[in-house]
């Protein structure tokens, strides 16, 4: 049994955290902070939660924190950086879901986050929490990047593809959607019911923050540079992602489907699809399974690989568990062995 | 370990039995028929069970079904019926999740739901499965009828006040509103996401056959005779049941709140929020839970009681899992620690 | 031609007053005012007005509105109370969306409406723009105070039976729905799509600000005093108003159907349907029209009216036109001849 | 004034053209065909209707349709094939909303749609309804192919690239997600809300029929042969077309907002937003508009094309509108002046 603390639990990966760890056999939640919220019962700003969770929201403190054995920042960018050095000083491991240790390279993080960074020398250390890349390397780190909700469908859609040399790597296309969830627990006009309803658009049509981690992610994997075409669209309805990604085959004789299913075939949360079915986000709602589908429409040199995930479980909250699962030698699905409810 | 078979698994309180049970520690589904779907795999018609349920649906067939220690009927209406003494005979435990065992009087389901009961004989022995009002016999029974979706909230929430003797019991209102997953899987125009999404409307508007499932539950623990109008209404979302109820009071005295705390202090599915409180469906939604609120606007005779279910779960399966857990002296809660996603 | 400015114009009743008289035949819209737009095209922010509406929003000015013919106030409450004398001194007619000007009394406004009247001498001269009661009144004004959403509603549903003193007047009940636009163009959690959708809930509980609305109006053709429980409940829709109403019949010997169908024979925007159908908001979304049906579930003495309208339309900027149409002698239908688009 | 006649009016695309030219102002609706509905009044099937439309459903009829100066066949495909030459004949204008006559090659036209033409022989006299591309052909002719929804926005957006030379033709993608209605008004288990609500997922990833017809249309102004990756997605609302589509640049220095900008310049119904916005779906809603927005992510070397439309008016009924105006020499507005009702 170890000890989690969530700072920033009133957004919504903080809530989806509490909800898988509430259930999970070796872990007991001891602090939930909000700033905003300190004192209240945490089942008053969430009623799902009574009956499970019978903590207050507490002040974020250091100190205090770092008598967790593990700590998850589920907080806007810029606030784990600055909490991260103290904490792992203090010994207690940190998973962050943010994007403060995402990206490698300070310089073109400060570029698309807009701040400089707090602590850039923990970048090296920081370990990228994509399972299915970087297992054997989680399970021995003390901090954690937990990757985007976008650059989880899109990486492990692409990988496969990129480590077998198939495509041409210089005009990928991700046409991704995304439920309003992904815009946060935030008040804002755009994501309103009213607005954001009965209504689909595309945004952020001159570059999406997720951008830089994708080609970070796949650059990593393939032996010629990546040039990406990200275009990410808000669809009507509160969870879910899809990812459609197009690349150019380089060779058209290889069993796409095949090759999909073996690269997958050992991991407990990617399942690829029989040829000829099509992946819907709402099989995979609440879960943290990635389900993925290959094609080639037409016989032709287009590869479509089609990918969804729940933006707040495998794309936040649920690979931030299974991550914590890996880091601490727990069962990989400890905590996550959750059937998306349909319809 | 029991093993449990499912007729007619294809409508949506199959796929949540299944979706239940395939995680319940002390259940073994062994059987999941479908006459439509026989030799397909679950999963193909429900991929949100891929990894989890390895079956493929079989024709219903009572022989074999006798095999199991428990058999649910998630069927339409005048099924079960026809299966039960042969299952019973055979010792097979029986939840049917239809209405062929709800309604005492031979002749008033025979009104309601235009056909002739197979075996009236059965109607006795049956025991209505509300655990709330009903533990003890349901523990003991062989047949067990699994209430109504909209039955389960409205006596729920009017239970506490009709026992007390608090309210004019001749004019009772129950205004309750459903997801249109309450119209199960059934290809119909008027429940197409382009039919029903955005649109409000009351429906059944002179007579759902819930009406008389409620007043029979309502008059076994009322003084008096029970008058309920009874309008349901279709709101645009999957899942979910509303209630407001609304009842005159014969005594402003009492402390209400206290009086639904007290009634429901034990009960682990049912939950009555703090005064002031409004229950929301999406509290519940996935989870067995029914939350309820209780409150007299501008302190005048009138009483409003709140009450939110998911109607698939504690409106259906969810229930029907509850009441096999003490048909078989299991934890009641088993199989049932399912926390609703927020958002 | 007569030229009409709108204040407050950022807002849904503004931009659906828009909507309305960019096509009106006799109207010129000439001010749009938004203090935290001034200076943007008003096609901006709106891109449904794109080839419709070439303005640019304007500071609001008192000076400049005088020289509209017209002035809608689509404004929070408190706005429109301030500006109006000035106006009214200056020829200018105003009709005030807002609720500055629906009650008579300035002591019940100030309880409900947490602040200080401004205008209180103009509180009488203020007309209530419910056409079908008020028609001839309307014609005449200078001062009119456009209904609430609900109070149309409800009112439009119980003033026949209420009129007719056919029924028990103490204790009616009206439970009503809401799309999620009649809480305003507001940043606010609760009604972002991620809270409000898939979920439906009762709100104020304790009471709503337009409960005194609805009762003023009610009173005002009843010959015993009115008390009336109305709870508002959220539904997961963007536009549009359900009301089921409830009382007590006190006769049950009158034809419900043939009085509903004479008291609204000659109205253009209020629709009784054939016996057994039931309204839905949909029929009337985008259009001024009131669907209404009337029932008595199982003969009994409980009478149920069924009303639904568009809340931006005839429960806001359409009932205000309607009354400009009034109060200019225009065609009572003028810029109204909207079909609502199904589905 | 002219008379109309619709075949087979209870679908999406039915209803859509009786609520526009219920308010044309040369049109007269004279019949208003339904085989399954035939003696109802239309306003009980669409209560949207009431107060405009006052016909009842008939039989079809090809003789009584001959009476018609034009009939509009909004039926499945397969039928206004077998009607059209009789009524051409006869010298009634024929415009079909069905894929029947948009293929020129009979034998790619049986190949998609799986059935033998009926009348082959017409299809060199049809012309394709797209009035951006063909207004001067549709002028002058009597049978008029209508575009299909998915069609009408891909080729919108694709025609300003591939007539000016700018793309290479061999590779283009068209990444497009349609509203439920698409799937028209049929009882199918996919399109419940139930099944199609808070859900995303692409769908005939295989091969959709509208993708001949994109090609033929790219192709009549390509200089080079077009090849075209088309994946049509569903996304959970009713209305409503998105298009993003992809092409590799051949040419990197040339303004493509001028270039969009003055290709639709005099065009009333296309509309090119400023740079840096991106059209939503909701603007366009129960309008004929088509909004759309060029940009180069990156400022790389593949540009990327946003387009929206209400598939059921400039994806369906709207644009058949226009083109019976084109048709019948009525200014190519009339009856289309509606603003979509945001939000």
């Amino acid at each position: 049994m170890i000890t989690a603390g969530i700072v920033g639990a009133t957004g919504y990966t903080g809530v989806e955290l509490l909800r898988l760890l509430a259930l999970h056999p070796q872990v007991q939640i001891t602090q939930v902070t909000s700033r905003a919220e300190a004192g209240t019962p945490v089942s008053t700003t969430f009623p799902n939660l009574r009956k499970y969770v019978d903590l207050k929201f507490s002040e974020p403190n250091d100190e205090a924190l770092a008598e967790c054995d593990v700590v998850f920042f589920a907080t806007p960018n810029g606030t784990a950086m600055k909490s991260a050095p103290q904490l792992l000083a203090r010994g207690t491991k940190v998973i962050d879901l943010s994007a403060d240790f995402r990206i490698k390279d300070a310089k073109v993080w400060s570029h698309w986050y807009k701040m400089e960074h707090a602590c850039p020398q923990l970048l090296a250390e920081a370990v990228y929490g994509l399972p299915e890349i970087n297992r054997e390397m989680i399970k021995g780190c003390n901090l954690l990047a937990n990757p985007g909700c976008y650059p989880t469908a899109v990486q492990l859609g692409f990988i496969p593809l990129i480590k077998a040399g198939l495509v041409d790597t210089r005009r990928l296309i991700a046409d991704v959607k995304s439920g309003v969830s992904g815009a946060g627990r935030k008040a804002e006009l755009g994501i309103l019911l009213a607005e954001a309803s009965e209504s689909f658009k595309a945004y952020s049509i001159n570059g999406h923050r997720h951008l830089p981690e994708i080609v970070q992610g796949l650059n990593a994997v393939s032996a010629n540079p990546v040039g990406l075409t990200f275009m990410p669209h808000l669809t009507p309805m509160i969870r879910g992602i899809q990812a459609s990604l197009y690349a150019t085959l380089t060779d058209t004789s290889v069993d796409l489907q095949k090759l999909f299913e073996n690269f997958y075939r050992n991991e407990p949360f990617v399942d690829v699809l029989p040829a000829g079915m099509s992946p819907e986000t709402r099989s995979v709602r609440g879960s943290n399974h990635c389900q993925l589908a290959v094609c080639r429409p037409q016989d032709g040199d287009t590869v479509v690989v089609l990918a969804v995930e729940d933006n707040l479980v495998k794309g936040a909250a649920g690979q931030a568990v299974q991550n914590m699962n890996l880091m601490f030698g727990f069962e990989e699905t400890a905590g996550l062995n959750v059937i998306a409810a349909l319809p």
